[in-house]
């Protein structure tokens, strides 16, 4: 088959590789979309060293084993493969797993290729009312909802969401969905009116009223993201980070200390949720969707989800 | 009256100033000894703009107004000086208010010097069984104790304390004396002997044996000691950070967001509980003692204190 792989020194290409075998406890998934994450861009700026298959947001088939009762299923995965065996398994962070491995991202291959394997346990049936095209959001919409899930709990005082690209707008929308006030800020006036039907307050950089925030969610990226964060968020309140950046942020250790801020990592989420909130038909991944490219189009897909201001690209993995 | 003075280009010197008139609600205090403490050290080093009578670390007794009803009184005081009005106040965080100043540290002067000026808002009278050389360490010991309250409370799992200077120490005394078990970890055998007696396990860096933990709380006022943080810290940890580092520390925002880790910035402390464990004969307060300088030697003491591994420095102000 061929797959969109990650080779020595983040050479991408198109590289013909033998159809993979599950393991014991494992499906093969035929993949009908993945899509393309910031996480993925990043690997290839360097962000951490990563070699086999890229791409971890993904909705498929399953195509085998035949003695699977998951066959013909319509599926989507968590990313995250782990042993179910040590301390922190155990401790109920199976996402933390002392050895795990995360496809497309940490020593397993990953969805953009015409087929994966992933154990059982990771799979999700679809429910018939999620569209292809909705189910590709589960996993980006589960890693808003832990932004969400991180957030103080308030009914009062609004959260500053700082990036309205791809998942700022789904952390803007989950938010809003569950009855927060929601103040988004970024760049893109085209991208912020995607919040508005949700009710949310939105706002250009420059635009943005002062004031400060007991919660502040940065999912913009990049390093003055966090310095906007950091300037806005109230003493004692908490600054939820979902953005890696490839080069060192040079933090102030008194931007935390002397106000007692809370700064706050957030990576993945729940599946379970994400997809029943699909379900719902609440959230609007159509406008997120920027393009859609073929599988052997794939070089050309990543650098075109580079372009900024472009929102999710998906790639169709259907041979 | 001569006073401990930071000047423009944070020149310290021994000033002849006018000795202060409370204000409307203030009470006058005559200082007996104060601490010298790493903000002030900081001060000197740029950490921030300070010009004033420096110090905020006091025990002293209450010389006027002679209407006040603490006239007399043996007294510590709570350091920042709070409008009592504006939001933050209103939502019960007084240390953290809008126009709060700071004695000895942010537009007002304070303790090192014979007398200075505290709202009797402020003021908590000190128990007689209580020494004067014990009081002086109300305000360090609050400051430890909000770095206790920071963390999650777990009595199956150690909590890390990194740095075995006068915070650390504090730290991992009142972590031990609250039922949690501690490592502490630090560069000086003879600092970290004053911990064992409270049943911490003590562990000079080299020494310490590989493994994580849920809480870590970085009290070594260097760099590298949040680098060792979160190095250790475990996935969905937190790390409580009381130190300000001069220059700003290069983060690796994926060893906070891959891991989901929580990092808490920890400043000031409750005045009245630290007081109280003082009043119980239970902090070791004499062996942090390293030296007490006479006010006059205060430029001296200032140097002294910056000095490798000395705890800490007093200042007898008594003229």
């Amino acid at each position: 088959m061929l797959a969109l792989h990650c080779g020595a020194d983040r050479q991408v290409s198109l590289k013909d590789l033998p159809q993979p075998r599950p393991g014991p406890g494992e499906a093969l998934i035929r993949v009908t979309l993945a899509g393309i994450c910031g996480t993925d861009l990043q690997i290839l700026r360097g962000y951490h060293d990563f070699k086999g298959v890229m791409g971890h947001e993904f909705v498929g088939v399953v195509a085998g084993p035949p003695s699977s009762s998951w066959l013909g299923k319509r599926v989507v995965g968590e990313i995250n493969v782990s042993c179910g065996d040590c301390d922190l398994c155990r401790s109920g962070l199976p996402r933390h797993c002392r050895t795990r491995r995360v496809i497309g991202i940490r020593d397993r291959d990953g969805a953009f290729a015409p087929y994966l394997t992933l154990p059982e346990a990771n799979l999700l049936a679809v429910p018939p009312q999620v569209e292809d095209e909705a189910a590709v959001f589960t996993e980006p919409l589960a890693a808003a909802l832990a932004a969400v899930d991180a957030v103080p709990l308030s009914r009062n005082s609004p959260v500053l969401v700082i990036g309205d690209g791809r998942l700022g707008l789904l952390i803007s929308w989950a938010l809003a969905l569950s009855d927060t006030r929601v103040h988004l800020v970024g760049h893109h006036a085209e991208h912020l009116s995607l919040a508005q039907p949700y009710g949310v307050a939105t706002f250009l950089e420059q635009d943005l009223p002062p004031g400060d925030y007991a919660a502040v969610v940065e999912a913009s990226a990049a390093a003055p993201g966090l310095d906007l964060a950091l300037a806005r968020v109230r003493p004692k309140g908490t600054v939820i980070m979902k953005s890696t950046y490839v080069q060192p942020y040079p933090l102030d250790s008194a931007n935390l200390v002397v106000p007692e801020v809370r700064l706050i990592g957030s990576r993945c989420g729940p599946m379970g949720p994400a997809l029943r909130l699909l379900a719902r038909g609440l959230i609007n991944h159509r406008a997120l969707i920027d393009r859609t490219f073929s599988l052997s189009q794939g070089v050309e897909a990543l650098e075109w989800a580079q372009r900024p201001g472009v929102l999710k690209v998906l790639l169709d993995c259907r041979d």
